[in-house]
């Protein structure tokens, strides 16, 4: 057993007080010397042809410093799928669409411009089902489709309105439900929603005359919009400087670019003067990216004693007018399809469509939420069918060490154990106690799902860390993952202090990241922060060892093996005279008769994804991800049975995360993942007229998770089985927590009530509409 | 012969674009939210006891938001002599000190504020003439010298108005004397003046309340600042984060720490608001730190074939009320004594004085083009008494590799040849050739002056930076060594592109300077920038390419050895098959096979100044620098004997700079510190009333070097004998052009009319009282 001096411990979170004294800095908060302020002409169609745009009364507005058509700006932008312009050239696919952008001295100048500007527009027929989209005649969203650069992963079919068609092929599925007893199938449906970060897209954008480009944005991760933001434009990576502060929030909403190519263009137009945009809450719902809808259709085939046989899954996610990260996430739900079980025989399709809604992006869980809500809920209508414990069949089916995934892998020893999970969480819940159901006229229930996500690292991304000794023998972190309110600085700092045995007060980590100092990260996104950054900052804090050590061994005149590094001295224990405070090293070291050694001392760290990730084209066996975190949700709900309002008394939750770092920032993790979780469940929903207008782009009309809604209770159960290769045995927890919140609290429903929801939200409507044909059938 | 691809090309400086363009951002240009401005109460008395403070007034105006006064703020500062408070506690030392300041919403408020306070003073009896200030009896300056810390190579005199007293004795200059066929004495001075950057000294502050210290400032070392503050202050240096954007100028008066303490103080007053402060210019006049004044007596013993025997030399130096750079600039002189001859017996005094002026500083020369007037001066009048050509007779005692210094340093094979510049500047200036000397009633002249001096790089002071290999191969370069106005980061990437053969567009030098991110540097002064930032960048460079060649060796199977880096690439030379684009390594390397390597490439580089630099305290022998750079300096003028007036036709310089990385940025220091000189050598003067009030404290009435004012020719010889411990032998040269410039002036005055001149500025008013003189002596 390690024994821990920092590791483990509730070390408050670094960025806490600049936080709650409003002093903590964010892109909108940052102004600069000519600055303008960029609004958009939006589409009111949601898909239409553009016959002519007239711009020259917005152009002879006074103060009006550039106006930006599509036209302009034919550069396509994507990490996955390139299939996106910053404007709309030719047509419009979605309400909201920016067509022309004003930058202008203030943003009234720019509002007044934007009023100026005549478009012509010729309506087009729109599609905004996934299933009509995917039917032959339907109307295409994109012509082009062949066109577009994408992943050597994605499966476009152009010519139809699919950016990406995952198979997963394993088994004989057709054997499989003809050796079950019982074969089920289900439909589950879940709309578009928004990531709703506090601090909406805002993003400032210059480009100077020299070819350099500056950016300042809101956005998860700096060196992801420096490369494709100099891949779309054609400028050399080193001419663009990517600057990140804090950031309020990004749920996956802020991963990759999004509208720093137009602030960039917008300022070459004006001259090189910085250009800002700061997405108004409306424009956050529609204009930018949201989180794609999902319909899925799962059938699957069980015997009595339990064990399922098979699975056909069709998952079609609605990715709106563009798919760019839509394609990968169809591909993550697509090799995760079954769930944290082990199943023979799979049938899996899993399609981005397009429609003519907003564009779908990435958002916490990367699909997971979505496709668990189906899983797990199917899970307890299998249950039930079979007549077996839910926890019981679930455990059953585990998907634990050594057993077999979807893809064909067979899991690790030290993978995790959901089962642990399962059984943790089950206990928390009180799984199996023979309650009053029915308090004070408010019926009480009970239900429990599972999950799995890979923390997404494909093979060979990084990251790595920049550990500065300072002159007084205190440290300095830099790394490139961004604090959105995860909290992995404090936890970086940690390592860092446990390696260095250093008081955590001695550590500093940089709170702005910025590409030209900054060492290199992939991204911030998929659970992967601690993982990775807490990868290459140990391997910094070893190499600043191993730097103080070398000078240190020549001053002292001992052998390097001797020495150790703790409580800012690296010394020989037990010899008070082989001592030196690491202050006296860290520009040079200097030898008692004054000759001088070393340099300053900077500790680089490195940490690539090892392992090589591919899953084969036809059938999607091989290797998907190279971790998994595993976990398990409970849910006690009170339903009131003549309304069918439900309240959340208690939600548990364990994960096998292999080592707590800061059990108070996990915990922040946990209870804002079910906090989100309980949002989508209940209340967060896009609702659109029928000509694809969304009607509640607000949030007095879209409602999400308010302190008044969420649980009584949270219970959070650490499972440490640690990860061989992570630090210290730590997996990545950043969205597992948002997973399998939905069907924990349906199945709960259906404990309570008997009332079977196969659609998110559940409103209280739909749990009153659900009695009320309950009643009707007795 | 080494041949270069990129080192000695004129390549544009990369700054260039942006600082016409208008776009390049200084400190005054960065607002924050919430920001407040300052203003000073200052005081109008050259020494005066303060009775009492009262804020009360100011405290009570609205959008007033801070007033400090100094006992809130007892912290000195100091990086040679801590001797200056921020404000002012106790007792005011010089007209303009600040008493009190004032943060407010606006700068209007501030001001008004600042008037509302009211301030009971005692006036004390003041001295201003280093001379007088040195008599028993004087007014002291400073009667707690004794409680101030100071560098150990600093001797001060408590209960007197010395700030340090350095003493060189070499040999016997007694028998010196004896030994000389003829003694000459004479006296120079020099007043005080500005540095006169564009850029006032302008800082803004924040002292957060998580203990977090931000700073933004104009100063030329962020490292120095950080340290300066985080020591004044006992804030460790990991909580104070420095940023220094472009700098319009520093010339030594933003070395050190200025104001950035007052900012920082007044920010915790206002409860974590960024407070700025600009100095207007009257304050930068005043306030805020000066060129020390200088008074020096040298008497000269020689013999008739020109050989010096000894030399007696004293040094006053008008520090002012504050004399921080002023005791090293004091020492520095003093080890240097005697301009760049080889003197046998030597006694030197180098005095630091106290006065009621303002306070002394670093200024570009470091105290070296004060005295070298002295010298120069003092050569050409030795010359002429034994009847030697100036130039013979510099020849005769020249400092060349193999001699003497004065400190009993034997110059090095490769420490550069005063003979040759002196050589070349005589050559250039057409020295000796019989020109008519009457040119339409105005007379010409040709003076020469040589000069040294030693970039100032104490033992084991060090640089370090770090570049990075960007994922499209191209790099960026990351140093904390300043830019403003050398246009040394340019060089550095000359550096990298010759180390990496790489194209100069590739490559990126950061433009801003953050602690927090940066490698350390010591500081940006003293001619230091391109040896050791060029050294730090040439290792960076090294271990980068190291690290690709690791990376590359094991993929393509060939030994690390047979690799070579150049074009992008890293390959076997003539093996097309056995080359990896660097871009394809940049994050990892990736097998054939599928397998990887590696992780993101980020060279790391550091250079020591190795040596020890020692001087006896009694003595002033050993040695004081780790390298010197010489040259010379010529300059012919044309006088208007009605008029006095004098106008510079040409000046000629050469410099021992090793080897040139960038003519044309050595040509812009070269020129720019010419144009320096002769606003010094006729025109730049702080001009008091009795009571120690500055009269010209504006742009009008002070006047600097305008285009009107400079030379109708420059001509520049590089001297190249390279310096084995440089990168590519290149020696600092920063300072270097502005020295020697008076006294290659005043020696061509003399040879075209026949006048002595011992004071600086040469005004055309003293020209014409020495030719009336001369008239009436004949």
């Amino acid at each position: 057993m390690v024994k821990y001096s920092y590791v483990g411990k509730d070390v408050p979170r670094l960025d806490a007080i600049e936080k709650v004294t409003g002093t903590a800095l964010y892109t909108g908060d940052l102004r600069f010397p000519g600055m303008l302020h960029t609004k958009l002409l939006k589409s009111p169609y949601a898909h239409a042809k553009i016959k002519k745009i007239d711009t020259s009364e917005a152009e002879k507005l006074p103060g009006v410093r550039a106006v930006l058509t599509g036209e302009e700006a034919p550069y396509r932008f994507g990490i996955y799928m390139s299939d996106k312009t910053i404007l709309a050239i030719d047509k419009v696919r979605h309400v909201g669409e920016p067509v022309v952008a004003v930058a202008a001295d203030t943003e009234e100048i720019a509002e007044q411009a934007v009023e100026l500007i005549k478009v012509e527009y010729e309506e087009l027929p729109a599609v905004f089902d996934v299933r009509k989209a995917m039917e032959e005649g339907s109307p295409l969203v994109h012509e082009n489709l062949s066109e577009y650069k994408h992943a050597p992963f994605v499966y476009p079919k152009p010519g139809k309105n699919i950016a990406n068609h995952f198979k997963l092929r394993k088994g004989d599925v057709e054997r499989g439900f003809r050796e079950a007893d019982v074969v089920i199938e289900n439909e589950f449906y879940q709309p578009q929603v928004q990531n709703v970060q506090m601090e909406t897209h805002t993003s400032i954008g210059q480009w100077l005359q020299n070819g350099q480009i500056n950016v300042w944005t809101s956005a998860q991760s700096p060196f992801a919009v420096r490369h494709l933001l100099g891949v779309g434009l054609g400028v050399p990576l080193h001419r663009i400087n990517v600057v990140v502060p804090y950031i309020g929030g990004g749920f996956g909403g802020k991963a990759g670019l999004h509208w720093e190519p137009l602030v960039v263009l917008l300022s070459k137009k004006a001259g090189g003067r910085p250009v800002k945009l700061v997405m108004t809450r409306e424009e956050q719902f529609y204009t930018t990216a949201v989180r794609q809808g999902f319909y899925g259709r799962i059938k699957t085939g069980v015997k009595r004693d339990g064990k399922i046989t098979a699975m056909e899954i069709l998952y079609l996610w609605d990715a709106g007018a563009y798919a760019d990260y839509g394609v990968n996430i169809t591909r993550a739900a697509g090799y995760s399809c079954t769930g944290p079980y082990e199943i023979p025989n799979i049938k899996c399709d899993s399609i981005t469509v397009y429609t003519n809604h907003p564009y779908g992006t990435a958002y916490r869980g990367f699909g997971h939420p979505e496709f668990h809500f189906a899983t797990e809920r199917q899970m307890d209508l299998v249950a039930r069918e079979i007549g077996m414990d839910p926890v019981e069949f679930r455990l059953k089916n585990a998907a634990v060490p050594g057993r077999i995934t979807a893809t064909g892998e067979k899991l690790r020893e030290d993978a995790g154990r959901v089962d642990e999970c399962i059984k943790a969480v089950a206990e928390a819940i009180g799984w199996g106690k023979k309650e009053p159901k029915q308090v004070g006229g408010k019926l009480r229930g009970r239900g429990i799902a599972a999950l799995w996500k890979a923390p997404a690292m494909p093979s060979f991304t990084s990251s790595s860390a920049i550990l500065k000794l300072n002159e007084d023998g205190s440290v300095t972190l830099s790394i490139s993952s961004t604090e959105m309110g995860q909290g992995t600085p404090t936890a970086l700092a940690q390592i860092v202090a446990e390696e260095l045995q250093m008081p955590i007060e001695k550590i500093k980590v940089v709170t702005k990241r910025e590409t030209d100092f900054g060492p290199y990260s992939w991204q911030t996104v998929a659970s992967r922060g601690l993982f990775m950054e807490g990868n290459a900052t140990l391997d910094a804090a070893k190499n600043l060892k191993e730097q103080v050590k070398a000078t240190a061994a020549e001053l002292l005149g001992v052998p390097k093996e001797k020495l150790v590094v703790a409580e800012e001295k690296v010394f020989v224990p037990g010899q008070p005279d082989k001592s030196l405070p690491l202050a006296s090293l860290a520009t040079a070291g200097i030898f008692p008769d004054g000759r001088g050694i070393g340099g300053p001392v900077l500790g680089y760290g490195m940490y690539t994804a090892e392992g090589l990730t591919n899953l084969d084209p036809e059938t999607g066996q091989g290797l998907p991800a190279l971790m998994w975190t595993f976990g398990a949700q409970g849910a006690e709900v009170e339903v009131d049975p003549e309304t069918g309002d439900v309240r959340v008394l208690k939600m548990a939750s364990a994960f096998d995360i292999g080592k707590t770092i800061n059990p108070t920032i996990v915990k922040g993790q946990i209870y804002g993942g079910i906090v989100q979780g309980i949002g989508s469940a209940f209340m967060e929903e896009f609702i659109f007229d029928q000509k694809g207008k969304l009607l509640n782009s607000n949030l007095t009309d879209y409602k999400i998770c308010r302190a008044q809604d969420i649980p009584d209770e949270f219970v959070f159960i650490p499972i440490e089985n640690p990860q061989l290769n992570a630090p210290h045995g730590a997996r990545g927890v950043g969205e597992h927590p948002r997973i399998s919140i939905e069907p924990a609290i349906a199945n709960a429903i259906y404990d309570a009530v008997g009332v079977d929801l196969f659609e998110i939200p559940m409103s209280r409507e739909k749990v009153w509409l659900g009695l009320k044909r309950k009643g009707e059938r007795k």
